[in-house]
């Protein structure tokens, strides 16, 4: 997946001139998959995004423009990337071929068709994006030395922070797919069982540190049978793309509920991603090494030799309260800090057998760098709350309150290009009041 | 749910004889529903079990025998129960009322229809059982009192078993659908990580303490939408039925691996559940009160007063080793010893906003009596392997081995006549070898 081919020029330029600005998240090098509604339509689509636009693959489709290798019509005329993704990495290439030559500034073929176009590009303005892929299964990995470092100094032993397992195994978790939802979903604060050190019982009642977890997170392009493993060296043949991943969580009803089967309710009320998905192939340049491992792991989980199973995506998040629509960015990482690859990540998912298929989601984990200002989550950024952050607008934030917009922006960057992810963005309504 | 009807009679019989027999786990009482493939047929229909037969829901609503209130033949043409489900629990009840009397001894309509009656009704044993519902999300519980203390005292401190929560929190955790079987599915052992406390770092082998836990679990009928809680009062509403369900675990792979996010390898590579899924409906006159609960639930936990939230099921589990063939019956127990409530699972589940949607699968938890005969799991019933049981054919187990089947059965016991659940089963396959 890491050859790079004529999709990949730095020089390649759009008809599309909103794709050729060089902060532009969708030029023409990137042309991710997702699933959108043109406001007045009620048919859900599947597009790519080109600059400001996207490109409606079910009209240049039917059209005749695009080239599936068969009859396959109902493929973009779907509320999901799923049946696009059945067809296999060989025509996911083939299509994302198609399309660059079909945007790239020197095809005449759709730029000067007036009428075919006015159909086939609509603005991202007047679209509404849904969830791109039906997902079966979300999983959630914890994948970050330095978060599971912070977590472990502040809540257990700072001697030694990182759990014996934590080396050894990518450590995960099953998530709740029902509750993940689209990008600009507004999300409602949770209440559940909160304790306090000081309190007998516990009471029902809102959270009140709710927080974020900047990940990232994978698309399976091709599942694996029950009780058939995933090589290593195989893995990655077995991922579509890449998204932007916030994992809400509510600190102080996870501290309560978690020991011994792990995060339920903390995190089960929602979990936000990108509307995009970001394929493999877009970021085959941005590859690179991912940190040394000692020990080195076992041997069903070691990296083939002299392949890149890292990613650069620099990483931010930006929080807007409400009242004063001034962002702040209180986060800046990146992707290729993560100590476990998403290679070690599938891989040790289906060691057991464990079965998965195209749409499932697995979520990095939060990813935290060395930094104080390059950690992913409010958790470590205030420390618990302790070290208050203090935003543009002045006012301070230990945790999220209501009407503060959290958004997760990403992208790897090119020379003069880069290949982004959108936004990853959602809005806190306040907790549903007692009786 | 437990207001009892003419279906509940105890004196009904069915012409269909092997219903009547006292041990039946599917008397004309019952009138659980599944899906099937009849031998030498490829579609999937929906049926309902009564004796050794099932009824072919699909021809009989197509001869006009069953009234679905509309226009909805492909609801019994399909693979799952989730179309019918979807239909609400007035339908549900009206479907059974009517096969109630389709099936009833002295209703000749299908009994004297000799060639309706060859199409509509098959041999249990000429057909193929399927999973009876698409699964979205698969939760399981830990709401067995006597299961967490047993484990509490073997991996914790005994004179403090259970955790602080236990009792305030219906602990639950996110599972893993995709590897959900049905009943006679083979189980490969897993590899998995392992390591021995002398061990300095773990190893990837198979998995040496395979065990059991003895569950059952209910399907969701009706789902609630992201953000709106389901009260208590109205729980059951949300519940269409229940099924015996085995969670296997390895128990090596799940402590090495559990702390701090819960099990992932130890449980996700197969969890079995029976395919007769019986309604509560059919369970309304089981109906018994729940354990007191000290402390007192908070009270988005509380039961309505008056209503008997627990339902008598015994339970057992055989143990077959492939070489003698031998079953041996290592568990005797019962679901009315359940702490925490099908409604206070639910309840919890949903209160921080989480979705639910038609067809999810919520296990109980290891469901262990207050004896020692009564344990839900190997790991309980030999105490983590220092005390063997001696099976039938004489040889002993501490955990499973190869070639085992284990097999769990239920059923609630009226007079003259059981509600029974059928077989859940699976065989222990050997684990893949390692290169």
């Amino acid at each position: 997946m890491n050859t790079l081919n004529a999709t990949h020029n730095p020089q390649l330029k759009s008809w599309i001139a909103s794709a050729n600005l060089a902060n532009a998240d969708f030029p023409i090098q990137n042309l991710p998959f997702g699933v959108f509604v043109a406001h007045g339509q009620t048919q859900a689509h599947v597009g790519v995004a080109i600059g400001d636009a996207i490109l409606d693959l079910a009209v240049v489709h039917q059209a005749g423009l695009l080239n599936l290798g068969g009859d396959n019509n109902a493929v973009f005329n779907s509320s999901s990337l799923n049946a696009f993704i059945e067809l296999g990495a060989a025509t996911w290439s083939q299509v994302r071929a198609q399309i660059s030559a079909l945007l790239s500034a020197d095809n005449p073929l759709l730029r000067d068709n007036q009428s075919l176009r006015d159909q086939a590009i609509i603005l991202q303005s007047a679209a509404k994006m849904l969830l791109p892929v039906a997902i079966g299964g979300y999983t959630d990995f914890y994948s970050s030395k330095e978060h599971a470092t912070n977590v472990g100094c502040m809540f257990r032993d700072p001697k030694n922070a990182l759990l014996p397992n934590w080396l050894e195994i990518p450590i995960g978790y099953n998530g709740r797919a029902s509750s993940v939802v689209v990008s600009d979903t507004p999300v409602r604060r949770p209440n559940g069982q909160i304790k306090a050190p000081t309190q007998e019982r516990p009471e029902f009642t809102a959270c009140k540190k709710l927080d974020i977890e900047l990940e990232t997170g994978f698309i399976i392009g091709r599942g694996n049978a029950l009780g058939e493993p995933i090589a290593c060296a195989d893995a990655e043949q077995h991922i579509f793309g890449m998204v932007l991943l916030n994992d809400w969580s509510a600190r102080d009803i996870q501290t309560w509920e978690y020991v011994p089967l792990g995060p339920f309710n903390s995190k089960t009320f929602a979990t936000t991603i990108s509307p995009w998905v970001v394929t493999l192939e877009a970021l085959a340049p941005f590859r690179v090494a991912t940190p040394t491992q000692e020990p080195q792991p076992l041997s069903y989980l070691q990296h083939q030799v002299g392949v890149n199973h890292g990613v650069d995506i620099h990483l931010e998040v930006q929080l807007t309260p409400e009242q004063s629509q001034q962002p702040s960015t209180i986060c800046r990482t990146n992707f290729k800090h993560m100590y476990w690859s998403m290679a070690q990540q599938l891989t040790h998912h289906t060691a057991s057998g464990c079965n998965t298929a195209v749409g499932d989601l697995m979520g990095s984990g939060t990813i935290s760098g060395p930094t104080p200002d390059s950690f992913g989550s409010l958790l470590e950024l205030t420390w618990n709350g302790a070290n208050p952050l203090t935003l543009a607008d002045g006012s301070t934030r230990q945790f999220i309150q209501d009407g503060d917009e959290l958004t997760l922006t990403g992208w790897a960057q090119g020379e003069h290009y880069r290949v982004g992810f959108g936004e990853c963005s959602g809005k806190i309504l306040p907790a549903h009041r007692l009786k």
